[in-house]
C-alpha cells in the first residue's frame, strides 16, 4: 500500500467512519464502597484526577473519533449519570438497556444501531473503566487497528503483553508469523488461568492479556452475529425501524430483553477464523480490584497508594486509600490494608481479602 | 451516735446543706478525635448510651443533691454547651474560668462562691467525666461521706479498690485501723506509679486508686486554702463581694488569672492532717484513656467494644470501635485497633499506640 492510500484511509478513519462504543453497564462491586449499584465505578474519580473513568475513556478516544461518533451503552437507570458526565454527548448517543444481558447484545444494539446510519462504520467497542497510562500508545494503537478493520471483514482484538502471571485477566494465544505489521492472528482465547497456568504462559511467550477491546467494521460483526448469534440478529433487525424514533427505548425495552445473556466472547469471538490480535503496551489495567488500582497509582515510600486529601498517614505500609477529600483521617499502623470511603459508607479490610468485598458489603444490609 | 441524731444529720444532709461541684473545664486530648478542644469529652456520649458525660455525672448524683445545688465549673467557652446539656442547671451555677489553672483555683472559687450563700455546705467535688457502674453503690458512699464530714473539720476522699496494677492513677495508702466505719485515715498520697511499684502496691495491699472526688464543709476547705494556699484564698476574699452581682464575670475574668497552677493535690491534700479516705468500690473509671473504655465496654465475643449502629465486624478482635450512629462501616482483619470517628474525623490506630493520639492529631494540622 503506497504513502498516499495509507494516508487517505487514515484520514478518513479519523473523520467520517470512526465509531467508538462505550460499554459503560457495569455495576463493579468488586469497589464497593467507592463503586455501589446506584454510582458504579465508571462514573467515579476512582484515581482522585478530577474526571469519572468514563469521562477518561472518552478523552482518551477524542483525537481517534468525533464525540457526534461516541455510542454509550448503559443500563436505563444511568441515563442522568452520563449526561451529567459527558454533557456533549448528543443524547441519541446514549443507549439504554431495560436489563443486564452481558456484552454480546449490548455490542449488537449499538452495531445495528450505527449501521442504520453509517453503513460504512468502522468501530471500536471498548469497556468505560479501563486505566492507560500511556496515552499516546493507546492512540496510535487504536488508529492503526481503525486502519486494519477499515473495509476489511477482520476482527481486530487488543492483547496486553504481560508483565506478571496475572490470574485475573483471560488471556489471548497468538499465531506466531502471521498477520501484517504488528498484528497477529490469533491461535486461541483462554480462560482466566489459575496461578501455575498463568506462570507457564508468561514462560512460553506468545499469551497476551485480553484487554476487552475490539476493532471492526460494522459489517463484520453484523455477519458474524448473523452467523454466531441469528436469534439476537434477528432481535435487532425487528427492531431497526424503530431506532432514531421516538418510540425506540420502549421497543427496546420490550424485545432487549428476550435476548440471550451471553459475552461476546462466547457468542462470536470463539466461534469466528478472521480474528487477529494487536499486541501492544500502553500501560493497561482493567482496574478491577483494589490490587490493581494500587499497583497503578503513585506510591509513597512506604508503598502507601493514597486518594483523599485529609489523610494523614503514620508508620502504614502498602495500603491503598481512598477517600473523599473533605474526610480529615489519621490512620496509623495499618499494614495491608484498603481504606475505602465513599458517601459515608467505610471499609477497612485487609488487601488479601478484597475478593470477599461483595460478602463485606452485604453484612451492612443484614 | 443514736439513730434519731443520725436521721436527723442525714436528712438534713440530703435536702438543704449539700452541694456538688462538678470540675468540667478539662480538654479531654487523650479521646481525640471524639474529643475535641471545641468539644471536649465530659460534653460527649463517648459510651453510646444518649447521654454526654457531665449528664451522667449530674444524674448520678439526683438524689444526693439538688439541681440548684449543683456547680459546674469549666472554661468560659464551654459555657453555651453546659446550658445546652444541663436546661435545668441555674445559670448563675457555671462557673466560668477565663484560663486553666488546674484544680486548685476551680475548687477555691466554688468553695467562696457557695460559702456566700451557704455557710454550712457540705460539698462534694467530683470530675465530670468519670464512669461509675453501681450508681447506688456510689449513692450510698456519697451519702456516708456527706454524713461523715458535715459540721465536721474532716477532709475526706474516695479510693477505689483496685483490681489490677494500673499505672495511670495516683494511688491512696490506708492507715490501718484508724478512722470510724468503713472510713480510714489517710497515710499518703503516690504518684502514677511505674508497673512495677504498681504491682507492689497491689500485694501489699492497703493502697487504693485515688478516684479524684472530695467531700467537705465549706469552712474546712476554707481554712485548709488560708492556711497551705493563703495566695488564692486571698484572690477570692477580694472577689467575694463581686459574686452574684452583674459584674461577677468581669472581676473573675481579671483576678482569677492571678492565681497559681497547681492541683488540688499539690496545693492542699498533700499538707493537710484532718484526711480521710473511703475505700470503695462502685465499678468506677476516670474514662482517661481508649484502654479504659474498652475495658467498660460490653464486648462482643472476640472482645471488641462498638458504639456505633452502622458498624459490622468481620474477623477484627479485641477492638474499640466507636463512631457516629449514621456512619455505615465494614471492618475486617483488624486486631488490637481504636476506630474512632466524630464529626467526620477518623483515627484508627494501634490500641498500644493510643498514649501518641495528641501526636496523631497534630499530623492533621501539618
Amino acid at each position: 500500500m503506497d504513502f498516499f492510500l495509507y494516508f487517505c484511509r487514515n484520514v478518513k478513519n479519523m473523520a467520517e467512519t470512526n465509531h467508538l462504543v462505550i460499554m459503560a453497564g457495569g455495576v463493579g462491586s468488586r469497589f464497593w464502597p467507592v463503586s455501589t449499584p446506584k454510582k458504579p465505578k465508571q462514573f467515579i474519580d476512582i484515581l482522585g484526577t478530577g474526571s469519572s473513568l468514563l469521562q477518561l475513556t472518552v478523552k482518551r478516544f477524542e483525537k481517534v473519533c468525533d464525540i457526534e461518533h461516541v455510542w454509550v451503552v448503559t443500563s436505563a437507570r444511568y441515563k442522568e449519570l452520563v449526561r451529567e458526565q459527558l454533557p456533549l454527548l448528543p443524547e441519541s448517543n446514549i443507549l439504554l438497556e431495560p436489563c443486564m444481558r452481558n456484552t454480546a447484545p449490548c455490542i449488537a444494539y449499538a452495531a445495528w444501531k450505527i449501521k442504520k446510519r453509517d453503513a460504512a462504520a468502522n468501530i471500536i467497542v471498548s469497556p468505560a473503566d479501563h486505566i492507560v497510562t500511556d496515552v499516546e500508545e493507546f492512540r496510535r494503537v487504536m488508529e492503526e487497528g481503525l486502519f486494519f478493520t477499515a473495509g476489511e471483514d477482520r476482527i481486530l482484538t487488543v492483547g496486553m503483553r504481560p508483565s506478571r502471571p496475572e490470574t485475573g485477566y483471560g488471556y489471548i494465544k497468538v499465531k506466531e508469523n502471521t498477520g501484517e505489521g504488528e498484528i497477529r492472528e490469533v491461535e486461541g482465547f483462554k480462560e482466566k488461568p489459575d496461578r501455575q497456568t498463568a506462570e507457564e504462559y508468561l514462560r512460553a511467550g506468545g499469551y497476551l492479556w485480553n484487554s476487552g477491546i475490539f476493532v471492526w467494521n460494522v459489517a463484520t460483526i453484523e455477519k458474524a452475529f448473523r452467523k454466531e448469534q441469528p436469534e439476537i440478529a434477528c432481535i435487532f433487525d425487528e427492531l431497526e425501524k424503530d431506532f432514531y424514533t421516538p418510540g425506540e427505548q420502549e421497543a427496546v425495552n420490550r424485545r432487549f430483553p428476550e435476548c440471550k445473556n451471553i459475552s461476546i466472547d462466547y457468542a462470536v469471538m470463539e466461534h469466528v477464523r478472521n480474528i487477529y490480535v494487536f499486541p501492544a503496551d500502553f500501560g493497561w489495567s482493567d482496574l478491577g480490584t483494589w490490587g490493581s488500582l494500587h499497583e497503578l497509582s503513585e506510591k509513597d515510600t512506604d508503598r502507601n497508594a493514597v486518594v483523599g486529601e485529609g489523610v494523614r498517614l503514620v508508620e502504614c505500609k502498602d495500603c491503598v486509600v481512598r477517600v473523599s477529600p473533605d474526610k480529615p483521617m489519621v490512620l496509623q499502623g495499618l499494614e495491608g490494608y484498603i481504606v475505602a470511603e465513599h458517601n459515608g459508607v467505610f471499609l477497612i479490610c485487609k488487601a488479601e481479602e478484597e475478593q470477599r468485598i461483595k460478602e463485606f458489603s452485604s453484612r451492612l444490609q443484614e
